[in-house]
């Protein structure tokens, strides 16, 4: 339950910040070296390695060094966590809808 | 386009916070009293009104105020703009998949 929360932290932290996204969204068309990822978000490489440590550590991107090329690739796990969390409240309040509605069926 | 990228940005600004995505789960269980908010996440009630204003500015909650007391509720639209946001990477991701496998079926 813990380990869950603290995932849950770490994607909602990554998913957060708009440049992160951009990666994100970048790479859901496909696998990129690293270094194409800094031009079109107009950042550096620098910045680049940075944001993917933290979209690594979210698991919602993984990368793979071959040679001096550092593949970018986007994870299932990552995403899942974040839709896991929205169904799960969206799924809290349509309970209680649900009741209300019972209740004004039966007011007895 | 513009409005969208707007509010998927103030959406994903809002729940990257952990005080912020506790209270969206707070009140997925019903509508409270922002007071009422206060406590249970042992945060003043100053700091519980700067986090509504940000929820109720990307559509995840709505408040309303009767004579003292203001009253909090989720609102779906928030949580919509998120959710299609994941599944859209969700999809670009599976279409590419399914164009692989493709590929690998008639590599002609």
């Amino acid at each position: 339950m813990l380990t869950q929360r603290v995932h849950v932290d770490r994607v909602f932290h990554a998913l957060g910040d708009p440049t992160r996204r951009a990666m994100v969204e970048k790479l859901s068309e496909g696998p990129l070296p690293a270094s194409k990822l800094a031009k079109p978000l107009a950042i550096t490489l620098a910045a680049v390695v940075q944001h993917l440590q933290i979209l690594e550590e979210s698991g919602l991107v993984r990368t793979e060094k071959i040679g001096r090329v550092r593949t970018c690739r986007i994870e299932a796990k990552g995403l899942s966590v974040a839709e896991r969390w929205i169904s799960e409240r969206r799924s809290e309040w349509e309970k209680r809808f649900d009741r209300l509605g019972k209740l004004l069926e039966n007011p007895e």
